[in-house]
């Protein structure tokens, strides 16, 4: 190890305490131990504030596969305290880090060489690395840990001052994943003037009505079972709602929205089968369904290839997001949080000692986030 | 009417002989009867040569729906005899047309102003008109006929002198639906250096194979169970060939040829179930499916909505083209006619009267196209 000249002794001192999962036993095992030395070109931050995604609610009920003993959390916002290496790294836009500099980073890291990472798919990388997913190798790498190690080639972004810790928290996962989600449709569609279907108002439909509003959507209409979570849309650009109507009742509401013809663009989030195709019966024809949902393993739904021929059906799925997006995620909200209430998302915060009530308190109370503070107790 | 004033008596003299299909009694009934006065707009061709599209097969084998009394055949080359108006109509381009030019023109014809017309959609225009597929009303619109009245604002192409009329015939609907499903592709992908899936070796996949090697895919694997249409797609630019094997040796055929990966693209032209599973089994994470070839009603495929999402597919649905396909394929075919033998690809010639024997001939022998020449037995 090359120490930070700066922070010469600061780095092999330091003490971690981090709330590992052991997916196993479904539990959390708290861990201190101190950090290993730091490898040529990473970055260890301290984590100042973690929010908990949608998937690490699926991991931690045993929807979806975990790790052993992974350190979850990757919505993370965190503090610049050191380096290894004889050059200061630089952020995704090539400015030089700084100590003490507030920072969030992309979810995954790709290689920037291998196929995919040629391919605009840096997030399917061959050797692919994610915060939050991955067991503990010596460093801690997910959020719900009071220091985070960055690895080499991690797009690393500034915080504006303006946004606070828990506004920007979700930007590394449910921000950036929107603002793909609307590069994809931008590729073949128009979001601006279009009447766009969202399924699902948790915090990545809330971030699309926001998104779909600043980029000129011209109707944006928010489907969520849960009356409160949709009426909460409506504040973040939502100009119509569907509220746990039956699948017919829906199709008429929104047939009734868009002249007949159904809606230009759907984006499901919810990831259910009938959210699937709820999203595949409203779009006109020629329209786009993007799918971003479904990370969890659901029922197949039936896809007859000559109506999606006739009907000229664009489909795509979305996982993830590139570091662009990001960087679009984080402008976004930099332009817009005021304009949006993101600053009444986090519905209570926990110490990470506690981190075993926060997710019981997310997973009951279904706020759209719960934030974990990991430095607040060390 | 106000009569084309170079050819002035002509256009009402003319009697018109068309094999009109009735699709109860699955039969063709030949009618000879006076043009009608044409409307203003419209233009009088004799129809040279048409060749028979699977789509006109099944219309005649019954596994289509067609209208009551309709003239079929919409792959038309003709010669350009009068119009009405006291302005010469002009083509695609804006060249006004002349006596006696051989000319094609765009299968569907929108209308320009509606919604879909706006959005890149005119095959889908609310109030389409389609060559071939209609009922006649006092005009004859198809290509089973020695003459054909073409609607005001249809896009008209002159067909380049080196181009004969076998070779051109099938641009109005193969190639230029090939040509929208490279488009459709290059929205989202790239077609240059990718390796392309290629399933049904008829005419639109030949076609597809011949575009895709002019556009620089590295690698044009064609898949079909017959083995003489297969090995015909070498000359059309195949680099690879998957004839009649399971579904598994196709799988890993397809494996050993992408480094284990996949197909960037697959396209199917095919339309049956196991050919679109095919291709959505065998694209690379990322990749991009273009169906094409299901116009007839088939059993739903079974999408898994998580898998759609962690291999980021992109499914498009494709019915029909655009006017501007319709020129690129007649560029494309000015430029490649000699370096792929499209001028083999017409197994047989009829004339009108032989009508019968030519779909007889056509679902019998399957040769890739079947022509019909209309104005050789007057």
């Amino acid at each position: 190890m090359i120490p930070n000249d700066r922070e010469p002794d600061l780095l092999s001192e330091i003490e971690n305490v981090a709330m590992e999962f052991d997916s196993t036993e479904r539990r959390f095992v708290s861990s201190r131990s101190k950090l290993d030395p730091l490898d040529e070109g990473q970055v260890l931050v301290r984590v100042l504030c973690c929010t908990l995604c949608g998937s690490d609610l699926h991991t931690v009920s045993g929807r979806r596969k975990g790790h052993d003993h992974g350190v979850l959390g990757h919505e993370i916002v965190g503090e610049v305290i050191g380096w290894c290496g004889e050059f200061t790294p630089s952020d995704y836009h090539g400015v030089p880090l700084q100590i003490g500099q507030r920072v969030t980073w992309a979810m995954s890291v790709g290689c920037e060489h291998c196929f995919y990472c040629s391919n605009d798919l840096n997030q399917k990388c061959d050797s692919l690395f994610k915060y939050g997913h991955e067991a503990s190798h010596g460093h801690p790498t997910g959020g719900l840990s009071e220091h985070c190690v960055l690895v080499a080639g991690t797009p690393i972004f500034p915080v504006p001052d303006e946004l606070t810790n828990e506004v920007v928290a979700p930007v590394n996962c449910a921000t950036a994943t929107v603002s793909a989600a609307l590069r994809l449709v931008n590729q073949t569609h128009r979001v601006k003037h279009a009447t766009v279907l969202v399924v699902g108002a948790g915090m990545l439909g809330l971030t699309a009505a926001a998104q779909l509003n600043e980029a000129g959507a011209a109707r944006i209409v928010v489907a969520d079972p849960n009356a409160g979570r949709a009426e909460l849309a409506q504040s973040f650009g939502a100009t119509d709602l569907i509220v746990g109507e039956t699948a017919d009742e829906r199709q008429s509401m929104l047939q009734e929205m868009t002249n007949g013809r159904g809606a230009d663009i759907a984006i499901d989030f919810a990831g259910m089968t009938t959210a699937v195709n709820a999203c595949l019966d409203s779009v006109r024809m020629g329209g786009c369904v993007v799918l971003v949902g479904s990370v969890f393993p659901s029922d197949p739904i039936a896809l007859y290839p000559e109506q999606a021929i006739r009907r000229m059906l664009t489909i795509r799925g979305l996982h993830n997001y590139l570091p662009r997006d990001l960087d679009d995620g984080l402008r976004f909200l930099e332009r817009n949080h005021q304009r949006f209430p993101f600053d009444t998302l986090v519905g209570k915060g926990f110490p990470l000692r506690e981190v075993e009530q926060a997710f019981e308190y997310a997973m009951e109370q279904r706020p759209v986030r719960v934030a974990v503070y990991p430095s607040s107790d060390a």
